[in-house]
């Protein structure tokens, strides 16, 4: 049996992206999103919400470019750190230590000790409300070494990669394996046929 | 050290959202869909991206509304089969004994064993290439009351959603709790300060 809990952005679960860009004098920034994911195989493309409030938002109207960067259960805290602080009045590189990387395809930085990066520009952009939401055509996926395995392939076991509820505003590391994709519901299909 | 990948769509983890809809004859039909995710806050609202190619599209764009409906761990056979099926040439709901209850706000099912629904009428689209995405407003939520916590309260362990990570085409149950957002980070602010 159902119950009404309102109209509310509730979902489960959702990455934690953190979106880094320059502003103006080249200061590179980076936040943390939830609001986001792939939206696009080909070409290859990523959706970020950012309100028009922060610091980022005017950065990625100025740079049409942003890098969404997937932080490791290690960078759990400068991840949080990213979503806490505002660039407009620190420099969030300085104070978590990570290195901003200038990527060589889009005018924005990466972090250097992250284990994923996406450089992206700016393809598609609708105002929601108190989100706006960019669309970004990734245009490299940049990837630490010791994060591929033996076969040369992206591990999620090596990027440890963690989520966020935010029902209960929790974040969670990845759990137990629980079968393949396009995979596990073939039984089902073979009772169709 | 960072390697390159080329452009590809690589984020880790997506969530495992099945969208609901009715075809023009008010069959109710489901598919799974990785690419999305909650896109603004105030109205609430959540994009997916879908194919062209899938029925799904044409009822979309028919009748502009859809539920996302969150599975639990154990509907994740049901779940990956709505991914593998097309509603042209399959009843889903029949297929996998599932309830499509209509929705009294919008012109879609929802489906009745999930734990949660969310109820959404088509406010943007935009052709993005292979994919094309769908903003929904977010009417209403409605989640099964056996999980709601005793303070009413969406519960993450009672939901027990799970995820997918498009590297390597796996599913995972959610992990260890790591800690709170807008938290866990705060130790770093207090440097800044």
């Amino acid at each position: 049996m159902k119950t009404s809990l309102g109209a509310r952005p509730l979902l489960y679960p959702t990455p934690v992206l953190i979106v880094a860009t320059y502003d103006a004098q080249h200061k590179p920034n980076a936040m943390a999103v939830a609001w986001g994911g792939i939206c696009c195989s080909k070409p290859p493309c990523v959706a970020i919400s950012v309100r028009e409030a922060t610091y980022t938002y005017g950065n990625l109207v100025e740079r049409q470019a942003f890098t969404v960067n997937i932080p490791s259960v290690d960078q759990l805290k400068e991840a949080d750190y990213f979503g806490i602080a505002s660039g407009r009045d620190t420099d969030k590189f300085a104070v978590t230590g990570l290195t901003a990387v200038a990527s060589d395809l889009v005018e924005a930085p990466y972090i250097g000790e992250f284990p994923l990066a996406l450089e992206c520009r700016v393809v598609h952009v609708a105002e929601l409300g108190l989100h706006t939401l960019f669309v970004g055509e990734i245009l490299d996926v940049k990837i630490d070494e010791t994060c591929l395995d033996a076969a040369g392939r992206p591990s999620t076991d090596l990027i440890k990669p963690f989520s966020w509820t935010p029902g209960d505003n929790q974040y969670y590391g990845m759990g137990e394996k629980l079968g393949k994709g396009f995979s596990v519901g073939k039984v089902l299909k073979g009772s169709d046929e």
